[in-house]
């Protein structure tokens, strides 16, 4: 009997190029996982039966067949409220369109349920399930990756909004004058600067518009990884890089505190790993930026999840709600 | 038996000069109210001893003692979680100190149970409960003033946040290079922007910046009414200043948009009277600088609450939810 009582769920993370899966048990072991490609066909049904094919072996392997309790699904422009990816530019085959991800799913899964958000929503609930947010019922996840993303957790729920996408604080507006279009369109976001993107382009920037010695001058092509090792190895340039990304950071957190007073601002993603470069100009320019009742108060931390394992984690802990 | 059925409650707003007080109806008719003053004493026992007295008198005076269910109380620096009103620098007797005020006055009050907070997040309760966003589940209230208060409502409750003062909309920094100083100490508020200070600020920095003509030049001092009149006139300066707070206010609103994607976001207080100058620029910049998914889909409204009701409404509604 007491095998009923072990459940498990599916977590996947769609992304452009590749769609993460994997079974997960309640403690957050990722027991078995599989990668396809995302970007093989432009019709979304056979995407889909493609994803439900690997999710039937990999149940099969894992020998939780009847066991699965739900599906989490992280994916750009997912909508929480309907379970639909909307208008997803990223993805091959679901640019311009309204999908019912989730009711499709499902159907393909023999009924198991299936939620859906985007993937910076995911990793927040990830996070609250399994990571360093565990017991927090307030706080804001910030992706750094090739954009930046955000979870807003209010009182123990990811915040939604009145359409279901709320939470998209890398399209908030850097306090820069004059500031730079974003690939959304808009001038002088967050994203503009703060991603992994945006740092390769302040360290172009500044390339050109100076002739300040760096070891970046040498390279054929920049990107943020590229000016990290720079940094590392005390290049002035790339430190000032990463100096200037902190602040730009720190201040818009400011902002964000002063909005929903979260216990802690928790950073996830590639550039989260430029920590030692990044944590003290945050930091600095965060509590010069909010109102002294929270100077110094709110909690600055890292996700401890395996890099590897997260997005599956952050969409499977979506499913332990269903 | 009916009567029993016959619930009412007392909504107090404290503001720097004086307390107005009322006795409410679940329809959100105002019985009675009387105000008095907040400045006479510097200890805070000595006021809420005299409130009491009030209020008392109130009770009796409307014909419904033994039927009040709760009191509300809207207060600066009101924390929601605690009931304490904590370093208000606004009031005389609450400088430097924590007072646990909710508690003071319901033992006053012979038990009747007291909630408290900021005079905003009150605004949005009574907004919701009687006002504008009745039914709606997510929307943002700003009060103009003279400062920028704000109350957010996500899932149909005030956020609060970790520690109790989530909401402080007023000290987000409004994207300028070099921002202008706050009362808070940091720069750039939208508050030293957006508020009835900050737009009598405007007018006088632009007089004195340059030689155009402006019928405010003839006045000994200037605020943000002259400002309007001047508007009114069809002093083209005076316009421009309402142009440019509202641009500031839009920006920043598509700011508050990305983060909890709200249905609407509601205006109140002195400020917001200048609708006919305000409301184009605010949604001109609201929606250039949101995403393209909220544009011109977030409302923009105004209070309706009859101005001097609208205070003892806010505080009061929030006794119902005790």
């Amino acid at each position: 009997m007491e095998s009923i009582n072990k459940e498990f769920v599916i977590g996947i993370d769609i992304g452009g190029q590749t769609t993460k899966c994997g079974v997960v048990d309640a403690r957050g072991q990722v027991l078995s996982q599989t990668v396809i490609r995302s970007d093989d066909t432009e019709d979304e049904k056979v995407f889909i039966a493609t994803l439900a094919d690997s999710l039937h072996t990999l149940i099969a392997a894992a020998d939780v067949v009847d066991n699965v309790r739900g599906i989490g699904v992280g994916a750009p422009n997912g909508n929480y409220y309907t379970g639909t990816i909307e208008f997803a530019p990223n993805l091959k085959w679901g640019g311009n369109k309204v999908i019912e991800f989730a009711k499709l799913l499902s159907k393909k899964m023999d009924g198991i349920p299936v939620s859906l958000t985007n993937d910076a929503n995911a990793a927040a609930v990830g996070e609250m399930t399994y990571g360093v947010a565990r017991g927090m019922k307030n706080f804001i996840m910030i992706t750094l990756g090739t954009g930046v993303g955000s979870g807003i957790v209010i009182n123990g729920e990811v915040v939604y909004g009145h359409d279901g996408f709320a939470g998209e604080l890398g399209h908030t507006c850097a306090v820069r004058y004059n500031g730079r279009q974003c690939g959304c369109g808009k001038f002088g976001c967050l994203e503009a600067y703060a991603s992994a993107t945006g740092v390769a382009r302040t360290a172009r920037e500044w390339l050109e518009m100076t002739d300040e010695p760096s070891s970046l001058r040498s390279l054929d092509r920049i990107s943020s990884k590229l000016v990290y090792d720079a940094a590392k190895e005390g290049d002035k340039l790339a430190l000032r890089v990463f100096e200037y990304t902190g602040k730009i950071l720190g201040e818009k957190f400011a902002d964000f505190i002063e909005f929903s007073a979260p216990e802690a601002i928790v950073l996830f993603g590639g550039l989260a790993r430029a920590k030692e470069f990044l944590d003290e100009p945050i930091r600095k320019a965060m509590n010069e930026n909010v109102l002294p009742l929270w100077r110094d108060k709110v909690k600055l931390m890292y996700s401890q999840l395996k890099e590897s394992d997260a997005a599956i984690l952050g969409a499977s802990a979506l499913a332990w709600e269903l």
